[in-house]
């Protein structure tokens, strides 16, 4: 298995619109097991991705589905993302699915 | 809905035990949507915690469950934890799980 956490910084009053493009985004992606976006308490720019794939290689073709590609270019065309903050590659236990 | 995203690291040679035991001791617990455990794989000491719950109140009262005081017990008696990372309470999109 894959997973991947990361934090994304939105640009003022747009994290939940970016929230929401993601999980639209999200959708039907084979191999994904978990896409869980999540808003950082402490800091209202901030928002937390936390993902889980059955493989490194899933999660990669996913860049090229025509829902991610979208999202991406709804939140770049609409200015949504003003950075992207720490990243962890990680390797999700199964059963704790 | 309510949050968390924290890491932890364990002793040297005991992440894999350390994940097993989180694991094990949260199951059942009412209000829990997502506990998803991920070894983070640049640091091979540390590994993330992704919790999803119903309510905040309910993650609360899962600290009390039988099984989390015996994961934390067993955590503790085999000197499982060498500390604790970053910790992040956070707001979980419903649509994201």
């Amino acid at each position: 298995m894959y997973g991947i956490l990361g934090k994304l910084l939105a640009t003022p009053g747009n994290r939940e619109r970016l929230a929401q493009v993601l999980v639209a985004g999200s959708r039907d992606m084979p191999g994904n097991l978990a896409y869980v976006v999540a808003l950082d308490e402490a800091d209202e720019l901030a928002l937390w991705v936390t993902e889980v794939w059955a493989s490194r290689e899933e999660h990669q073709a996913s860049l090229q589905l025509p829902q991610v590609q979208a999202a991406i270019g709804e939140a770049r065309g609409e200015g949504l993302i003003a950075g992207f903050g720490e990243r962890f590659e990680t390797r999700p236990l199964p059963d704790s699915l």
